[in-house]
Order: C-alpha cells, then sequence, then structure tokens
C-alpha cells in the first residue's frame, strides 16, 4: 500500500527503529544525575548531539533537542526576537512559511511575497529587513510597521524548501543579506535536512525528525554563537535552559542515528526519486485534462510534487485515491479544518481546487508511482462525474492506457465550446452566477458552464462566499485562456464577493 | 545493580517497552490526516487518551498529551492564570512544589510554608486563597501582592506528593477550600499519578509518564470542563489547541498501557515497597549516627524515604553509594549546580547536609534494600572519616551487621563530650568560628569540632557564606540539643553570615 505523504510524517526508518529499541535499556534514566544510569544516559546524549550537530554543520553546543519540529520553531523564534527586543519587533518571513513559524511570528509578522512557484521574491525580502517595503504587516497597518524607535526587524525566517510544493529557497542569498543587515536568519529546514545540509549564513535553525524518518518527539534548534538569545520559557536546566522538560533520550539517539543514515543514502535516493517526480509532473498533465503542476521545476525537493485538478473536490479526491491505496495530502480548502485553502498556494495565486501534494519517502518503488498514474485519471474522472463538471480532453488523450477510461466520460469535445455554441447570439452583456453558499469546486464548476452563455466580450459576474473561490476563479481564467476583471464586495451577504470574468475565447 | 531513584526517573515498565514497539508501526503517521495510516494513528491517539483519562478520572476530552510532566505544568499554569487574567495574578503555591511549578509561576507565586514534615499549612492556604495572609510574594514586596483592583487570586497549585521527602498533601481539604474561595486548583501529580487516582476537586492535573515506567517524552494535562483556559502558545491544532507540535504517537500509547498496567499493580506492589521504607526509616537511625530521616512518616508515597546525615558531604556520599552499586539522589547542596540545598529541605528546614532519597521502582527486591542497609554505615562512616568529622554512637550500636564496622572509627565516645573536657573554664563568652569560603559540611563539622571549646552558656559565632549552613546549623543545633540564637550579616564579605549558638548540653 504506497504512502506518498513523507512530507507530513515519514515511516521509521530501519535505523531509528533499532537505535530506539537499543536505547530503552540504556538511555531512561535522566542525564542530569551522576550514577552510572544518569553517565550512560549523557552519554548517549552527547553522542547523539555530536552526531546530529555533524549533519546540522554546527558545533555540538549549539545544537538543542526539542520535543518536536513545531517547539524547535517556537522556542527559536521566541528567543531570537526576545534577544533583540531592543532592536524591534519586525520578523520577516516569506508568504509561505510553515504555520508554525507565521504563527510563532504572531503579529510581528511581515510578510515577503512568493513567486507563482512559490520562490521568495529576494529583493523585497532584503527591503523588507531594512524595513523600506511597507509589506503587509500582520498585525498592524501598513504605516505603524515602518521607521520609528524599536520598530526595528529583529529576526527573518526562511524555510530552506517548502513543505507543500518543494519548491527550495534562496537561503544563500537572503543569509547574504541578513547578514548585511546585521538581522539574524532562522531557517526552518523541516524539509530539507534529511536530504542534506541547509547552506550556510543561517543563525538559527529548525528542524523535525519524523520528516526524515526519525521518530516522533524530537526536533532539533541550532543557534549560532554570537546570535543573541533570550529563552522565552520558564527557567530549567535542561538543554541549557533553551528547551524545558525530561528529555526524550530513546528518541534523541533514534533521530540522530537516522539522520546520519538517512544521509549516507540521501544522494543517490535524491537522483531516483527526482526521477520519479519527473515522471509525474510529466504524466499527470498528459494523462488528467485541466491539472495545473504547482512548485518550482528545477530548484525543488528531490520527492515532492503538488498538482492541482480543475473541477475537482479535494477531499471526494484523497478519498477516492486512499480507496485506491495511495495516501497523499491536499492543500484544498475542503481538506482544513478552516474551510480555507493552504496559504501557500494562496500566496503563490495558484488552483487549489482538486490540490494533491504526493511526497514520496525514500525507497518508494517505481512501479507504484506507475501504479498511481494508471489509477489518478479514473480517479479524478469519477469525482468529476460524481460533481456534474464540464468534460475535458487531457493534454495528450493517448498518452496513458489509464487516461482511456477517463475519457469514455466525455471524449467528443470540451464542454465550453458546446455550452457556447447554446449562446444567445444577443445574450445579456453581464451574466451573474448566483453561487453563493456553493463550496469549492461548484462555483468553477458553474462558471465553466455558464461562460458559453455570454457572447465573446461578455460578462460572468459569479457570487461566491467560498474563500477558495478568490484563488480558483483568476486561477481558472488563466487555465482557460478567459480574462478576470477583479472582484467586489456583495451587499447583503456577509462575506460574499463578485467575481467578474469575461469572455474571451 | 539496585537502582534506587524511581522519582527521578522509572526504568520501562515491560508494558510500555512491548506498546511502544507495537506501535512503531502503526503510529507514525499523522493521525490528522484522513488515509488509512492517518486514521490507524488516530485511532491509537484516541485509545490512548480514552485510557490515560480513565486512569487520571476525567474524561478524554479533558486529557491533553504533553512533551512531558514539566510541559504539562508550564503550559496548565501558563493557560489557567491566562484564562483568569481579570481576576489578576496571583499563583498561590506550596512552598515545596517542584522546581517547574515555581520556575512557570515565577513572579507571580505566593509560597505557602509548610511543616517540617513538608506538609503544607492548610489553614495558611487558605488565607492565602483569598489573599488575607500577606504571604511571601517572590517578585514583589508583601504589601503590593495583598488588595487592589485585579489583584486577585488566579490560581492555586499543590502537588499530591511532594518528590524529594514523599509527603502526601492535603489534596481534597485544599481543593475544597479552593472551590469555595472560587479559585481553580492545579495539581501536580507527578509523583503519585502511578499509585493511585488524585483525590477529586481538581480543576487541572498534570503528570508525568517516565515517573511511571512510561516512557519519556509524555506529560499529561488535564483541564475540567468550565476551567477557564486561555492556551498560551502560538495557535497549532493539535491537542485542542492546548499543546502544539506533532504528537508522539508510540510514546503516547506506551505512556497510556503502561499506566493502566502499574495501576493494576499498584496496590499489592504498595504494600509491599510500604513495608520496605519503613524498614529504612527504622533502620538508618540505628546504624547510622546522627542521622535525621525527614517526610511525614504516614502521609507519604510508599516508595520513598529521604534521610540527611550529619558531618557528611552529599556528592561523596552519592559517589560512594554508586561504587557500592546504589543510585540514589541528594538535596544536599554540594549535588545542585546553584550550591543551595534543595528548596524543599529549606522550606521544612531540616538538616540538608548528607542528604540521601531513596525511591524504589516497582518490583525492587527486599534484599536489594537489606544490602543497602548493609552497606550504608561502612559509605557513610568513610565519608566521614576523611572530612575529619566527629565521630559519634548510632543510637542502637549493636542493631546492625554492617553498623559494626561504622563504630570502628570512634567507638568510645561523642566528640563533644571530649572537647568539651578540652575547653577552658574561664573561656571567652563568644567564640568566632571562621568558616567563610568553606563549603558543607565543613561548617557543621568545624563547629562540632569547638563547640565544647566554650563553657556551656557560651556562644560560638560561626561565619559562613555557604547557603547550606543557614539550615544545616539551626539542625544541627535541634539534632544536638544546642540552642541556635538566629543570623546576622557579617561586613566586608559578600554573603557572609555570622550564626550564633549557645553551649546548653
Amino acid at each position: 500500500m504506497p504512502y506518498f505523504d513523507a512530507a507530513s510524517s515519514a515511516p521509521l526508518h530501519p535505523v531509528a527503529r533499532q537505535a530506539l529499541q537499543a536505547s530503552l535499556d540504556e538511555g531512561w534514566a535522566d542525564p542530569a544525575r551522576l550514577y552510572r544510569e544518569g553517565r550512560r544516559a549523557r552519554l548517549l546524549l552527547d553522542a547523539a548531539r555530536e552526531a546530529a550537530a555533524e549533519a546540522v554543520g554546527c558545533r555540538p553546543d549549539e545544537l538543542t533537542f526539542t520535543p518536536s519540529g513545531t517547539h524547535a520553531v517556537h522556542l527559536g523564534i521566541a528567543g531570537a526576537t526576545a534577544g533583540r527586543r531592543r532592536t524591534g519587533s519586525r520578523v520577516v518571513v516569506s508568504a509561505v512559511e510553515h504555520s508554525s513559524v507565521l504563527h510563532a511570528a504572531g503579529e510581528s509578522a511581515v510578510t515577503v511575497p512568493v513567486d507563482r512557484h512559490g520562490r521568495v521574491d529576494v529583493a523585497a525580502f532584503v527591503a523588507e529587513l531594512a524595513g523600506e517595503r511597507g509589506g503587509e504587516r500582520v498585525g498592524e497597518s501598513v504605516g505603524a510597521s515602518t521607521g520609528g524607535v524599536g520598530e526595528g526587524t529583529a529576526l527573518a525566517c526562511l524555510q530552506s524548501a517548502n513543505h507543500e510544493v518543494g519548491t527550495e529557497q534562496p537561503v544563500r542569498e537572503v543569509a547574504d543579506a541578513c547578514r548585511a543587515a546585521g538581522v539574524p536568519l532562522l531557517v526552518d529546514a523541516a524539509q530539507s535536512l534529511g536530504w542534506g545540509p541547509v547552506p550556510e549564513g543561517w543563525s538559527l535553525l529548525t528542524a523535525s525528525a519524523h520528516k526524515w524518518g526519525g521518530p516522533a518527539g524530537v526536533g532539533l534548534l541550532a543557534v549560532r554563537k554570537g546570535v543573541r538569545f533570550a529563552p522565552g520559557v520558564p527557567a530549567d536546566e535542561r538543554e541549557s535552559g533553551r528547551s524545558p522538560g525530561f528529555e526524550n533520550l530513546p528518541a534523541i539517539v533514534a533521530a540522530a542515528a537516522s539522520l546520519r543514515a538517512v544521509r549516507a543514502e540521501a544522494a543517490a535516493e535524491a537522483v531516483r526519486l527526482r526521477g520519479l517526480v519527473d515522471l509525474i509532473r510529466t504524466r499527470v498533465p498528459e494523462v488528467v485534462a485541466d491539472v495545473e503542476v504547482v512548485g518550482d521545476p528545477v530548484r525543488r525537493l528531490p520527492h515532492l510534487v503538488t498538482f492541482s485538478c480543475l473541477y475537482v473536490d479535494g477531499e471526494a479526491l484523497l478519498h477516492e485515491l486512499d480507496r485506491a491505496g495511495f495516501s497523499v495530502s491536499s492543500g484544498s480548502s475542503c481538506t482544513s479544518s478552516t474551510l480555507t485553502p493552504s496559504h501557500v498556494l494562496r500566496a503563490m495565486g495558484v488552483l487549489s481546487e482538486g490540490n494533491v501534494r504526493v511526497s514520496l519517502p525514500p525507497g518508494t518503488a517505481a512501479s507504484d508511482v506507475e501504479h498511481f498514474l494508471d489509477v489518478l485519471p479514473t480517479v479524478v474522472s469519477s469525482v468529476r462525474e460524481r460533481l456534474g463538471a464540464p468534460a475535458s480532453v487531457p493534454a495528450s488523450a493517448g498518452a496513458a492506457a489509464g487516461a482511456r477510461e477517463a475519457l469514455g466520460a466525455g471524449v467528443a469535445s470540451g464542454s465550453e465550446a458546446e455550452a457556447a455554441s447554446g449562446a444567445e447570439a444577443g445574450g445579456t452583456e453581464v451574466l451573474v452566477l448566483d453561487a453563493l453558499g456553493k463550496l469549492c469546486p461548484i462555483p468553477v464548476i458553474e462558471l465553466a458552464k455558464v461562460i458559453g452563455d455570454v457572447h465573446i466580450g461578455g460578462v460572468v459576474r459569479v457570487l461566491s462566499d467560498d474563500e477558495a473561490a478568490r484563488l480558483d476563479i483568476p486561477a481558472w481564467c488563466a487555465m482557460r485562456g478567459q480574462e478576470y476583471l477583479g472582484e467586489e464586495e456583495v451587499e447583503g451577504w456577509e462575506g460574499g464577493v463578485g467575481y467578474g470574468v469575461r469572455r474571451v475565447v
């Protein structure tokens, strides 16, 4: 049963399991105690710290073990910002950081936009370091975030690679700019540390063991010597006062051992998985119509690929893929507890409906990926059919054996063409489509169905209160070659927005 | 090799090991995901929560798993005080709470004294709930802590049983008083939860799995429905937003399974260990001279006993016991990184030098305890001899086989008697003993050596800058029947204090 969600949590690496079991006998005592059981625990802890520090590329005394990657991020951001309180409170972050970074930065966050591939804008980042751009500050108006005493930048945060779309960030360039600006840089390396060290220049680094096949319960927080750091937690003598609580020693030992092990296999495995991901990137648009593959095609994690399917309900898609034996995740609004699309897809401005993230664990068999490509077209078709979506022809209809079934549903022509032929020649200039109260992907499906009802040059105004529509209607326009006209508030309906679309083709 | 420090960390229970290993296969995925691996993880998490909640005596949705007992305490205190910000910030705590409680309460802590057994004064606790007593407030002057708007009590904290001396606290009485006063009560049950549920009436409860034989990496925080609680951590969807970070599922499963297992064995094992602890309580003063057994003799944890030995260096004692194969801990100043005696012993006002805590893990063999009692007199004697301590006769010299060797050193008479005989008849009224710069137990040893140099009614003034002297000189007076006169500052020596002792016998 292929598990394709390594970016959420990777299965335990055999070395992690072995180390965990071995250290259950040696590592249960308090490493702060002076008796033999404590000394044994201390030796294990020291050895684990040395191994992990070597993989991170820091000194052992710069490395703190935390209970999770989230804790590492929370502790790192709290400590670094408290250490620079006098300079200011601004935390410059990319718009696509992990939610733990954004939540820890909170109202102090100043977000820097990314391009359509999810890569942060270096020039904008550099400008924000100096407080020159009036960038979007979460907690305050733009004016209040710039200038003034104590309004300087306390910290910058940039992930090494994005967790949803795999795009590698320009860490080295941003690190150079941070050094020049005298601002410490925290790099969240949660997704990449198993694949290799982070480019130099970071001041703080965070990571999470269960992402590389280590056990749950272990995060890493590295803080370079000389970086101002004031722990934001109650006093505790553990882990240099930076991470309170009794050390989870067996898990720490397993985390360090498995990091070393996955690193030894990383170079070869990266090449192999990159090939499988390339196959998905190429083949999915060939065998499934109306798909957008997102994320940087080259500068990306080796094992991760994300695509979105028009006219598809992400939750239904995940459910059908699960039934077919594939475990993947999604940034679609219907799969989130808040019913909003992932902030990453939003920041990129790409389609969010029918979103699928495939992240291959090391050791994934090529045959499993091929099987996924065989199954996907049928699964997408079945979801679309149930939703009454307009049928489309995939980019390369005959390319995949698995695509043949999918094509059975609506092989003759695209729905737009059919609908357009039914449009009245003297139709209204503006057609209002009321999709209020309907959730993703229905508003977009209904838009696709009625676009042919207006003549070329005519406008469809889609009324929707679904957050996903804000992202998906413009994305649909881009994919379909229609013109997106922007949005305006709908009076008398809370959260209601009218999206204008001009028929061009 | 007997390990007698279960109160620090208990060896892994076989059930915990079994559950941990079994759930490594099933419990590595993200329980928030909807695919089969996630659903399996969710089932495990739900089952663990139900089992742990049953043992705690709460509803599953009242129970949060945290990365450690320390985290449970930090999160519980932060959340409960933030939830009652409008009432006030005072946190009423017993003086002998675990350091994690005292550090989390920080400057808001108002400490309630304990008796010589370490049991909190219920009347004083009740008075502090209402802010009536001008009790010692850590961060502010007494006056500022009472009365005024928003100066009410946010929270009360009381451990179920003390971690250093085993004394059970009057939880039920304090809980009743808290309910009457409308103040939530947090009970730190870290030391007792494996032995049985906490008496009812708590609002929040915290515990730590590795104390009951569960794995490291798991704490419990229970918050009763209706208790105001505002998580003091960045937003995170895990654990009802109360404990951020990816769940450490295999450890959580192991923690819950082992709690159930130790509870099943608790009643019988408590009776057995209580017998062994009684043996230590009775025999140690018989076979070792100048020993004070501390902690409540009846209302106490079944497996824990603490005693202090005059004229002994705690670190040397632990070292010698370790060489003899026994792992114990100590609250003596020389074994702490800050060179101050444990705050618990200080609050109790008992001797801190040569302090030994014995806490027996379930399954401890009676023969190991007997062996400990055989070895202890020799070990104490050897440490005393090296320090040049005055020799004493144990209370019941012939009682133990192991005591015979110890007696070889100074069997004839107590050192005081000998020293007194050498005192000048017309000696000075006040003898000044300069022990500045000397660490525990040297000031007390030197006091014992010179007390005979003054006539009865004469005074020895001991100058010392060792924190332990503040506790141990009065304790020595009480044990030796001499009169303690109090302390005064020594000018020209930072931290120097003069302790007055009048020779009575």
